[in-house]
């Protein structure tokens, strides 16, 4: 093949640019035809050498596994989006902050409305959430694949997902704030997981007016407890610490060199609160206002001792959560300053840990500290303050180096061959550059507005290098667009190669993937065989709430419907092809406790339960139990049903569940 | 490059299937290295050349547009998805009776809650739905790409879509059944889309005992009247018709030669209703009991006469809607009974009109009747009738022909070569056989248990032929499974050769989609330049619920705050990077109407809108405008921002609402 492919490949390149014009510009109609030999397609679509190694790159025949699994947030759609790797191929959309009824989240379980409560705030049901950054969690700084966090940036919260079935499993709502952004990340071993804020406001976001926004906003940054043990956040050692009211951004945790450290960096410390419309000399909106000094501040913390000075009881309270006032920081020691350039929008630590790079997306380069100098110069003490009182170290004493990489870089990951690929939001690229040389090495162009990038566990202390995925913002012309809201565009590129003699230093785009039901911000990447799923529930009767058996799961043998005045409970089993009991009769105004196991043990036999006019749709995997109330107050006829194909009779897997009026 | 492929080929074949082999075994990673020529990474990953073929055929380079969009149901998720083929990429998760906030569905937008509230049943608010059936509009038979329908099967609803900005407009809920299964389908103009029913139940869904299930327990069929002009259902002009208490499935409309007719078929002509705990004779689920008999009933309804009937007040009214009783279709010749072997689940019109295929799901057959035959026996007469006076046409007078296809065919849909494809459920395979000749030439396995399948605009009077997707409900090994709830598999099969000798009839399988945000049930696929999607609202502040221009909407020069007593009004634009205002101040208890114009022109330019605390999330495309009501119930400081990463300063694009409790 390789002889042939020599005379080919010259008059290939000629003609396949000719072709790729008019067939890329022929009415959205791009494809050519099929049902051809290899040869036939390749010189007929007149694909390049490098079209073809892209397709067979991402090819993955029926059957085969993908070898890595990215976690990507939803955005505004509240959820999470789990893609294999290299086929580029949606494997779930996992329901995480907004109800999702096709895997019965959020529709009727008792146990999951208990979740979505204490994710509420101020009294109001929030039944969405802007979800910006996954975290898996880790074990000695590499991914462990047992768990994954994610924050939502509109309403401050938390959640925790099991990655043994990819479900989530509990909301924390932050007390002291109504918006984050640096969050989450977690220390090398999973026991912190940073949430860090957005926009400043009063702690509790209580009333005070604009005028007092020096004294009476704050920022923050929170450090919530996690008990590998029960696999949820513990609440009660969570803590909090106030920081001035700058806009912090994003967050990472140090590593080996500087583990027990964590940075955050900032923008607008500038304060502007944007147009005072009673103020006719306060004319500059926030975006000009938050742009206007040459530095911000990177916020470096001493996670290790803030976390015993909260243990030892130096901390207030806000709402009843502790938090360490902005002074016991300062006199503790628990916070530094590094001035950044210019509201910057990544703070990455390096794999060994030894270095921190921050991305100032409105100045072309990066920048470099290193912890050493950093932690040197806190040693060194003598440091002047901001006007909270907060030590600045200055940045020529932090810096280790600038790389100058093109215009608007954001966010920083790192591969195996000590490369680092920082995202070119203005340029549409991502530049490759080598730590330790502070060189630029090259950059791809991407298409279009790249925000963040992710590298295969590109943030641990051991990537892998292979591939990196640029999440684009904008994809105007990439695709079918759906009308004017248009999809996202994540870019899969093969970073294998280095080869200073090509355009790309020999990084080569793979694939596009549309991302048509979310705006994610942020993913993570981890090698497929690192997670270990369930296929079925481990018992028969599993509550997925506590992952344990339930003693009182209908089980096959005793089912039925057991009155107790107006109380009614419904014992139910579902198995291909029926549900028993399948009549149901109740008064109307009665209370209605429905519980069902799904008593199926093979793996893929889920059965939906759907009750019309209820708002009730439930997800029963092989094995899993659940429980729904309600009051049935709508008299009448109706016919639940499984939702899922489950077999050949699914149409026959019903019930009648009557409600009679009396 | 062929002459190579030739000397290479014989070694391939063996190494290949070796290599494919360990590959796919070892430990879910199946996709070796990449980073090579597409030589090298062929040799390496063993790929055939039916692999590179398939990977080439589906290979869609950046900015190359898919040739064909497919409009699949997303089942109890709600929704439809919008998938590019033959990339098979996911373009768009449309939000229909699922509010999803990432594109602003049903989080807060006035015009959507009445949207919704339409929607309800019984007082109940409705938060999802289980889609089934998706129907794009046609003129004289074919696509035309101006309008997409869909059914709830949960709750015997229907959803208009409009093809211009892929948004949905219109809710109607069925007031005489609460669930519904034979719809969406459309008439060959699009004048009436018809809602068959499923589950029977008293019209109305009012109570009555099963015991009398017999007499006050009906099945229905209801004809929706599709307005153009105004691009809604006009339900004034609707009506259904009262049948049986069968259980209705699948309905199609005729075409060409049986324009003016509708067919459904049935199944549970039994009338099983399942085990009755009070009665210990009655021990037979309904799975059991409907699939007792032979034969159920084909369906066979003269619409044109009927809606004749209908406006002539031959109608009674269930909840005020007009429904021709049983005895007038009887009286009138609008309804004849055909038995059809053996609950089936699919009755599809042949691209002529001439022949209706009902699928057995029970019986191995395809069978085949004659619109001609069935015409003659209705102009005959003398028929014999069902217990409830319908008259029944026999098997034999009617039937064309039957051919053995395999076990469990479901659904058929057609090709341009004269070929007919019916899935096969319980064989996991579609069959390929020969209108005319009524001869079975082959089939293809597909993995696992197909439903439904889809050709290329393979339902029209003009199939496009080329590709077929087979809709698999189950996925088991296809894939890395993100828990115990596995993705469905779409199946991506060239259907352009025809080949004798080769093992599927020359069909080939290019690609495994996985499906896991959803349970689709049923999809159509348009060719792409049929659709004329807008790039952006074609006037700034165009209200997407009227697509016309809102004479009030807020525009650049006139935004602001205004007080009337306790009602205050927002007038907001959103601008690359900002809003204006930026500050708004309340009072508690204040009623907040809050308009908002995306003021910007360019593609791809949509601006989000996230309100913390408020559960408020909008989607504004290029142009857009909005309306916000909400009482301001919670006190404080709330920080609106863009929830789209819109610019290099999106972060900046907020502004501080501030509520006083005075």
């Amino acid at each position: 093949m390789k002889a042939a492919k020599k005379y080919w490949k010259g008059l290939v390149v000629v003609v396949a640019a000719m072709a790729m014009f008019a067939w890329a510009c022929s009415s959205g109609n791009g494809t050519g035809s099929v049902g051809g030999s290899a040869d036939e397609i390749i010189e007929e679509r007149g694909l390049t050498d490098e079209d073809v190694a892209a397709a067979v790159s991402t090819y993955t025949p029926s059957g085969v596994l993908d070898e890595y699994v990215m976690f990507a947030s939803g955005g505004h759609s509240g959820q999470v989006f789990v893609i294999g790797m290299p086929s580029m191929r949606l494997l779930k959309t996992i329901g995480v902050f907004t109800p999702e009824p096709w895997q019965g989240w959020g529709y009727g379980s008792v146990a999951q409305e208990e979740i979505f409560a204490s994710g509420n705030a101020g009294g109001q049901d929030l039944a969405w959430a802007d979800t910006h950054h996954p975290a898996l969690s880790e074990t000695e700084g590499d991914y462990d694949g047992e768990w994954l966090f994610i924050n939502d940036k509109a309403n401050a919260r938390v959640a925790t997902i099991d990655l043994r079935d990819f479900e989530t499993k509990q909301f924390v709502k932050n007390p002291i704030a109504l918006n984050d952004h640096g969050g989450t990340m977690v220390t090398p071993d999973t026991e912190w997981i940073i949430e860090g804020g957005q926009y400043a406001a009063p702690l509790g976001w209580e009333y005070a007016p604009l005028e007092s926004y020096n004294d009476e906003y704050k920022g923050m940054v929170t450090l919530w407890k996690f008990d590998r043990e029960s696999g949820r956040i513990d609440e009660n050692a969570s803590f909090a610490l106030e920081l001035p009211p700058y806009w912090q951004d994003l967050c990472d945790a140090g590593k080996l060199a500087s583990d027990g450290w964590i940075v955050c960096n900032s923008f607008n410390t500038e304060r502007a609160t944007g147009v005072d419309p009673a103020d006719p000399e306060n004319t500059e909106p926030i975006e000009a206002g938050a742009s206007a000094n040459e530095n911000d501040y990177l916020h470096v913390i001493n996670l290790e001792k803030a976390a015993e000075v909260a243990a030892n009881g130096g901390t207030t309270e806000v709402n009843g959560f502790p938090v360490v006032p902005l002074e016991t920081s300062i006199d503790e020691g628990l916070l530094y300053f590094v001035p950044e350039p210019k509201s910057p929008h990544g703070a990455d630590v390096t794999p060994d840990g030894e270095y921190i790079v921050v991305a100032g997306k409105l100045d072309p380069h990066v920048t470099i500290y290193s912890w050493d100098k950093i932690l040197g110069a806190i040693e060194a003490g003598d440091l002047e303050t901001d006007e909270y009182g907060v030590p600045i170290i200055p940045l020529d004493t932090a810096k280790e180096a600038q790389v100058e990489l093109g215009l608007g870089p954001l966010h920083t990951q790192f591969d195996d061959q000590g490369y680092a690929y920082t995202s070119l939001f203005l340029d549409s690229a991502i530049a490759r550059w080598k730590l330790g040389d502070w060189t630029l090495e090259g950059s791809i162009p991407v298409q279009y507005n790249i925000g963040h990038l992710a590298a295969a566990e590109g943030d641990t202390v051991s990537p892998d290098g292979k591939y990196v995925v640029a999440l684009n913002k904008w994809s105007i012309d990439r695709f079918f667009h759906p009308g004017p809201l248009y999809p996202q565009n994540f870019q899969l590129i093969d970073v294998t190669n280095v080869d200073p003699d090509s355009d790309t230093n020999g990084m080569q785009l793979l694939y596009d993937m549309p991302i048509g039901m979310g705006e994610p911000h942020y993913a993570q990447i981890i090698k497929a065989d690192k997670l270990e799923p369930w296929a079925v529930y481990p018992e028969v009767g599993w509550d997925p709430e506590t992952q344990s058996v339930k003693a009182d799961a209908p089980q096959a043998g005793n089912e039925g419907v057991v009155r107790d005045g107006n109380n009614v409970t419904v014992n139910m089993t579902a198995i291909r092809s029926h549900f028993a009991p399948e009549r149901v009769e109740v008064n109307q105004g009665d209370h209605v406790t429905w519980n069902i196991t799904n008593v199926d043990t093979s793996e893929d036999a889920t059965h939906g339960f759907a009750m019309p006019g209820y708002n009730i749709s439930l997800s029963l995997e092989p094995g899993e139990t659940q429980t729904v109330e309600f009051d049935a107050t709508q008299s009448g006829v109706f016919t639940y049903y499984c939702s899922e194909f489950c077999s050949a009779l699914h149409l026959e897997m019903a019930g009648y569940f009557l409600v009679n009026s009396g």
